[in-house]
C-alpha cells in the first residue's frame, strides 16, 4: 500500500496502539508435532486469540526469507524491497551516532593479519569491548579525513565498529574486503556493477587508502593489526514514522539492531539496558503515558530459534506469555502480537513462512479462534496479509484513519 | 489489476450476471455474539451460500474505510485509488445532468445569510423540492455565463444543487466555501494547494464571482438568500463499462448517489421512481431479457448500520432474504451478492472490516459453508480477495474471459 495514501488519512487521536514483535517466533512441528507456540503452556496468549482475530502475515513476499532489517521495515508499513537499509547502516545505527543523509557507512571488523599478508584471524582473536574501542580510538585519532572526504569512525561491540565517510555524493555498490576464509589474503574493494558509476570508483579508492592507511596505524597491535570492510550503504532517511503517522511512537527493545531500525524510522528509542524481559516491561509501564504507538520486541525467541533449541523457544514464550497481563492492563485501545518472520527450531534460521499474528480491540470481528498458534491461526478472521497491511490495520482500529472518498 | 488486461480478454456471450450490492452489509458481532447477517433469518441467503463459494473483499485496501463512490468503483473493477470521482461530481451524476469531459462541478447549499453577514442558517430551513427548484430556476436565469465561462445549474434535492462550469480548462482543487458553522461568514474560495496552477487560480475567480451574483439575485427571497459551493470536483469520464466488459449493463438502484456513479461508468439507469425494494425486484424482472450485467443496489442495510440500529439491519436483510427468490428465478449464469463495504450498527459508520460475498454459478466451486454470514465465510473457498478482483471473477464465470496466452 503505498505509503502517501495511507499517511494522507492518518488523523490524531487520544488512542494507543502497542505492537508486540516476538522476533522469529513462527516455527515448524517439533516434537510431538507441534510447533514451539503450541508447545509452550500459554494461557494469556491464548485467551489473547479467543478475544481477538487471528491470522498470518508475509515479510517480504511468498517463499522469502527476510533478514531482520526488512522484516521490521514492514512491519512499520514501509515497503521492504524498495526501501533497503543495508547492513553499514543498520548496525551503526543501534549506537549512538547520528546519521546525516549521504553518509556511506561500511561495517568493519577488527582482524589479524600474518607476516605473510593472508588473514590469520578474521575477527582478531575476538577482543573485548574495552580493547576494540581502544584500537578504534587509535584509529579516530590518526585518520579524520582522506582526499578531502571526512572519515567518522564507530565503536559496535567487541571487534566490529563502524566507519563513516561523509561530505561528498559516494556510491556504496561496492564489494567486502572481508576474504571469508583464513589463509587468504583480504580483497581490493571494487565497485560491486559492471560499469560502476564515478562515485563507486571513487569510493572504493577511498575505502582502499582507510584500510592501507589503518594498517599502519595498527602495525604494533599484536592482535587487532587490521580492519575488513563490508556491507558498505548510503544512508537514507526513511519517511519519518512519528510524521507519517501523526503519533508519538517509542521503541522498547533491548538489542542495539531493533534499536536501531526504530531511530532510522524517527521513533524514540530508550537507550537505558534493557536485560531482562520483565526491564522490557517496566519500560513500557514507564513510558507508556508519554506513547502513542509502541513496539516491544522480545529478541529471544528468535536467539533459540537460531540455535536449534526447540525447549528455550518454548520458554521463552511461556516467559512472555506470564508476563502479557502487564501490557494488557495498560489498556491500549489496539494490542497486536506477531512475529517479524519465522525462526524454526528445526531449519536453525530465518525462514519465508507466514508470520501468526493476532489483534485485539474493540472494534475486532472476533473469531472462533481460541488457542495461539500457526495450526489455530488457519482458521483466523484475517486471513494471510502481507506485513505492511498491518500498520493501517492497527491505525484503523484504533480510530486513526479517516474515510477515504465521499 | 489492469482494467486494459482484463478488457483485452473479455468476450461476448449470451450469460447473464447479476451482482447484488446490499450497501454497508458487513457488520461486527452484536447481542448475542453475532452480526446483523448471523442474527437474521436467511433461509434463502443461507441455501444460497450452501450452493456456492463464499469469502471476503476489501474495498480499497486492508485498513482503509472507503466511501461509497471508492468502494462501488472497486466492484466496477476499476482501481479506486486511481480512480477518484469527487463529491460534486457524484452528487450531480444522479440526476438527469449530462457531464461533459472537463467540466468542474461544485455542490450547492442554499443557505440564509443575517443581515451581518454571517450564515445563519446552513440550509436554509431545509426549503423543500419545490422551493429548492423554484430559486434555482431564479439563478439559472440571471446567471449563464462569467467571464466567457459557461455556467449550468442542477437541483439535487431541497436544498442542495450543483453548479457546473463548461468550456475552459479548469482545476478543482479549491476549498469549500462554507464555513461548517453558523454565526461565521462564508468563506472566500481559494486553492487548496500552496502553489496553486494558473487553472485553479481562474476557477477560484469564477466561483467567487458565482457566490457574489447569486446573493444579488436571490436577495429579495426570505430563506435562500445565498448560496455555498463545496466539493469542487473535475469531471473525468471513467472507460466506459460497457465497452470495457462487451455487455448490456443495467443498474436497479432507488439513491441517487448510486444511479450517478452507475452512469459515470456507463451503464444504463432506470431513472423511475423506485420506492420500495419490491420495485426494484419488478424493474429487475421488467429489465432482464434486454440487460447482460444487472448491478442491484439495496441501500437501507447500510441506512440501519449508519443510525447504529441492530434490529433493523437485520429486518432489512430479512426482506431481502424473502425476496432473493425472485432474482434466482430468472435464472443469471452468475449471481453474486456482497456489499460495498462493511457499516457495524455498532459503529455507527462505514468501516474497513472486509465484506462478505458468495457467487453462486454452474461452474462455482462449492464449499462447505451452509450459512450466510461472517464467521461461516472465513472457512470459504474464495477466501480474501479485493474487490476488483469480483468483476473478472465474475465475467470468467459467466465465460466472458477467454485464456490468456497459448
Amino acid at each position: 500500500m503505498n505509503l502517501d495514501f495511507v499517511s494522507d488519512l492518518a488523523v490524531e487521536a487520544k488512542s494507543k496502539v502497542v505492537l508486540v514483535v516476538l522476533d522469529g517466533v513462527g516455527g515448524l512441528p517439533g516434537p510431538e508435532g507441534k510447533t514451539s507456540l503450541e508447545a509452550a503452556k500459554t494461557p494469556n496468549l491464548d485467551d489473547f486469540a479467543r478475544r481477538g482475530v487471528s491470522g498470518f502475515h508475509d515479510p517480504v513476499a511468498t517463499g522469502i526469507t527476510p533478514g531482520s532489517g526488512p522484516a521490521h521495515i514492514g512491519l512499520f508499513g514501509y515497503d521492504p524491497i524498495e526501501m533497503v537499509i543495508g547492513r553499514g547502516v543498520l548496525d551503526t545505527a543501534g549506537t549512538s551516532f547520528e546519521f546525516r543523509a549521504g553518509d556511506l557507512a561500511s561495517r568493519l571488523n577488527f582482524a589479524t593479519l600474518a607476516a605473510d599478508g593472508t588473514v590469520a584471524d578474521r575477527r582478531a582473536g575476538r577482543i573485548p569491548d574495552e580493547e576494540g574501542k581502544r584500537v578504534l580510538a587509535k584509529l579516530a585519532a590518526e585518520i579524520k579525513e582522506i582526499d578531502g572526504v571526512e572519515v567518522l569512525w564507530q565503536h559496535v561491540k567487541e571487534y566490529r565498529a563502524a566507519a563513516i565517510f561523509r561530505g561528498k555524493k559516494l556510491d556504496g555498490r561496492l564489494l567486502d574486503s572481508d576474504p571469508q576464509k583464513v589463509g587468504k589474503k583480504p580483497l581490493e574493494v571494487v565497485p560491486a556493477e559492471d560499469e560502476p558509476s564515478p562515485e563507486a570508483i571513487k569510493a572504493a579508492g577511498l575505502a582502499n587508502k582507510l584500510i592501507a592507511q589503518a594498517r599502519e596505524v595498527l602495525s604494533d597491535e599484536p592482535k587487532a593489526n587490521f580492519i575488513m570492510m563490508r556491507g558498505f550503504d548510503v544512508y537514507e532517511p526513511l519517511p519519518n514514522f512519528c510524521e507519517l503517522y501523526k503519533w508519538r511512537a517509542l521503541a522498547v527493545a533491548a538489542y542495539p539492531m531493533y534499536k536501531g531500525v526504530s531511530k532510522l524510522c524517527g521513533m524514540r528509542v530508550i537507550e537505558e539496558g534493557q536485560s531482562s524481559l520483565e526491564d522490557e516491561f517496566a519500560i513500557a509501564e514507564r513510558e507508556f503515558a508519554n506513547t502513542d504507538f509502541m513496539f516491544f520486541h522480545v529478541k529471544k525467541t528468535d536467539s533459540a530459534g537460531e540455535d536449534g533449541n526447540f525447549e528455550a523457544k518454548v520458554k521463552v514464550i511461556e516467559h512472555f506469555d506470564a508476563l502479557l497481563p502487564r501490557l494488557e492492563a495498560l489498556k491500549p485501545e489496539v494490542l497486536l502480537i506477531t512475529g517479524d518472520h519465522s525462526t524454526p527450531c528445526s531449519m536453525k534460521a530465518h525462514s519465508w513462512h507466514p508470520v501468526p499474528v493476532c489483534l485485539v480491540a474493540d472494534t475486532a470481528r472476533v473469531d472462533a479462534v481460541a488457542s495461539f498458534g500457526e495450526t489455530a491461526f488457519i482458521a483466523g478472521g484475517l486471513g494471510r496479509v502481507h506485513s505492511t497491511e498491518l500498520m493501517p490495520l492497527m491505525l484503523a482500529h484504533a480510530g486513526r484513519l479517516r474515510k477515504f472518498g465521499a
